[in-house]
């Protein structure tokens, strides 16, 4: 089950397992906050996973919710199929689908205005703003190389159904990009969580929450602050964490 | 120099007096706020002040900055002779001047491309969404009966130099409406500070400092919070209203 360099870590989430690869781009804090921003999505729900890399969003969503079926679309051939395996790892074969292709062909394998929901944690910075040096896995996972916010977009309103759910989470200083590219593809920002490292800290990641064809209305939450000034957890870190 | 219904009151700031209506509408901290934000502005610029109402912003830049002048611009004729009164009450006939003219109109009464800095506290509520009982006054004030975010971007944008600023607080529910406003009229967002009642509360104000044809990099400063816990205003509030 397992190859070269990769490792099987418990979420302590419900009995979950997932495999990571100790040299590729491993899951952090912004997938769990994505999952439980999400977790209030009606049950029967269809999801697409934008970006599922080694599956975290998805395999916390078919714990946390009562979807009907999440598919992870992956365009990196060998992340894909360690997400796969972890599906299997996890006996998840009938909820959860990894699918190996590039978003923008991704209606070669999924149908049109089908899907009540899409979450994605994409790549958060601009393309040629790497180092060079950057393994191309990393690069892929952490530039917008092969899938732009435009793209990724443009993809879910076509995915959704009219009125179906965008879950994302990114960058706070990529707020300007995030908006306008939202707005104008019809997946109307409905709610905004800013995320701070500590509670005087300037916000250093979004939750968002759009709506495809929706009437403008914002909401912004109050801030979710991840540390205390102790350096400790906050208690909704915790709980959302499962730890309290 | 007083009209009915007005009062003269004291600033606290460097002997600054002002001239409000009981009946009309009357600054509130946003506007404080704003004209800190913006207290930065380069010696000797040439500053212009949308919506200037009773002339709170424009007052407080010509004594917190060294600017060489600001024009208020004000649609509504008697506000806008209350707030010239106000420049002479404190004697600032040669730094500031207020414009009776509505700011569609305002390429009658000024230059193109010749301000190095825009300030504006626009009216925040979107048109038909007031009381129908609300006072005309008021209604001008408070909603975008006679002038839109679009119509004050678009203004802005022609009556800056290139790489000109603009400051503006608005409602923080209005961000997607904000942000994609200003850079569609290259007013390209370039820091961001949300205002917080309290620290656990959602932003309710925002800050917004934009420059005209800038390159896109966005910097979100930490929250300004306006009340302790314990209902007392914040060292950082007691400041700015140089309490202490």
């Amino acid at each position: 089950m397992l190859k070269e360099n990769e490792r099987i870590d418990d979420l302590e989430y419900k009995g979950l397992k997932i495999i990571q690869n100790e040299k590729g781009f491993r899951f952090g804090i912004d997938s769990v906050l994505l999952s439980d921003f999400a977790k209030n999505i009606k049950t029967g729900s269809n999801v697409v996973d934008i970006g599922t890399g080694s599956g975290i969003i998805s395999l916390l969503l078919c714990k946390k919710t009562s979807l009907s079926k999440i598919y992870g679309i992956e365009i990196q051939k060998e992340v894909a199929e360690m997400a796969q395996r972890s599906v299997e790892l996890n006996g998840l074969e009938e909820k959860m689908e990894v699918l190996n292709v590039n978003i923008k062909d991704v209606f070669d394998v999924l149908e049109k205005n089908k899907f009540d929901v899409v979450v994605t944690n994409p790549p958060y910075k601009k393309a040629n703003t790497g180092l060079k040096s950057e393994e191309t896995s990393n690069l892929i996972s952490r530039h917008e190389v092969e899938c732009t916010l435009e793209d990724i977009a443009k993809q879910s309103y076509l995915l959704l159904k009219d009125k179906g759910e965008f879950y994302m989470v990114h960058r706070a200083e990529r707020l300007v990009d995030i908006l306008c590219t939202l707005r104008k593809n019809k997946l109307e920002p409905k709610v905004i969580r800013f995320v701070h490292s500590k509670q005087n800290d300037k916000p250093n990641l979004i939750l968002i929450k759009s709506v495809k064809n929706a009437k403008e209305f914002l909401k912004i939450e109050k801030p979710l602050i991840v540390y205390k000034d102790s350096g400790e957890y906050t208690d909704e870190i915790l709980k959302i964490y499962n730890k309290m």
